[in-house]
């Protein structure tokens, strides 16, 4: 197999078990110092539009929105799932590679609701670091351009 | 790995990927010129009913379908996201691969709603190609019974 | 790729293939002789709760399950669709390893509604019988509390 396919795999893998566990405060980890973290629809991407739901520029910027969801609580209200596709790869070269992974996301509620909360891809950029790839971009294109009002948490 | 699961896993991918981002005209190419393409739900497959709400025997076929589709300006409604399991490999040879992978569509409509659209499995022969496997043969076995009028779409 | 990864990703894929086709009869088969298989949910995990909806020790209790699934004539109402992660290795040695993996279970009913049934994780140790790896332990932790009062089927 490609191993930049196997790498990708392994570390998406642990980037959703990381969110679906709730150690929200080790999810700016797969992320490099500087990087762009972005949430943004399907229409708006086609578009080149650049407003993202949610934007951060640094690792610094994902601690303090992990603060925020915290100090809010609305992430012990609910639970996700996430769901990935095999990433594309787009591009490589030994340090870098781009790739897009498709995404599903259920959420469960407190009450036990269980919902497709969201679809979409990942449009990313590693650093691959010898084998420790962390994201240098993550852009969440979500299918769906209507929002609900907590998307504020991770994708 | 099994060389072959790495590579339909490969080629499914980039069906998915085709189909979700619209690019309907490059569907037919991962067909065989001389080929099936047929959607049918598990009831009639399990009894051996042979016809299926869709049926295509040729590439040509398929074209023609995508270029009304474009037509009924259906597609631009809405959009996919494929998800598939891994192939599960019934046969092999040199050239010649029998497979049979899970999928499960959801569909986004316009205004932003999100549902399971269909699931079910693949039954698939692929020419391999040295490489660069198509689909000789693909029954598409819908495990609902419910049709959407609009299943005229690629699954 | 981890051989392990690619071995248990296997006997999943075959795992679901299994309950997905109906065959209920073969589901024990992917069990040791002396095994544990435990449904419960994240809450009762989470405050380390040992009981579960649904518990065996042995096969013969998942033979016995079976045959009372088939008297009750439950399983014919609908199907399952399930679709896995990709395993976490947690630990691994020569003749065992544990793994997580998540899960989502699509159901079928026979009038042909399609919904979300179930997510949540498998947490697993598997004996690896020299590459013919089978469950010696199978805790199915859903994530909602929310439970179906069908979820006797196998998960």
């Amino acid at each position: 197999m490609n191993d930049v396919v196997e790498l990708i795999n392994r570390v998406q893998n642990a980037y959703a078990r990381c969110i679906d566990s709730g150690k929200l405060e080790e999810w700016p980890d797969f992320f490099e110092e500087n990087c762009i973290y972005k949430i943004t629809t399907a229409d708006n991407f086609a578009q080149g539009l650049e407003a993202g739901v949610i934007f951060a520029n640094s690792r610094g910027m994902l601690l303090d929105r992990v603060a925020s969801l915290r100090e809010a609580n609305i992430y012990e209200r609910h639970v996700y799932r996430h769901f990935l596709g095999q990433p594309w790869i787009v591009s490589e070269d030994a340090n870098e590679a781009k790739s897009e992974t498709s995404f599903f996301v259920a959420r469960i509620m407190r009450d036990g609701t269980t919902e497709v909360y969201a679809t979409g891809r990942y449009i990313d950029v590693y650093k691959l670091n010898g084998g420790a790839p962390k994201l240098k971009e993550r852009i969440v294109v979500c299918d769906s351009s209507r929002f609900d009002t907590l998307l504020a948490l991770p994708l």
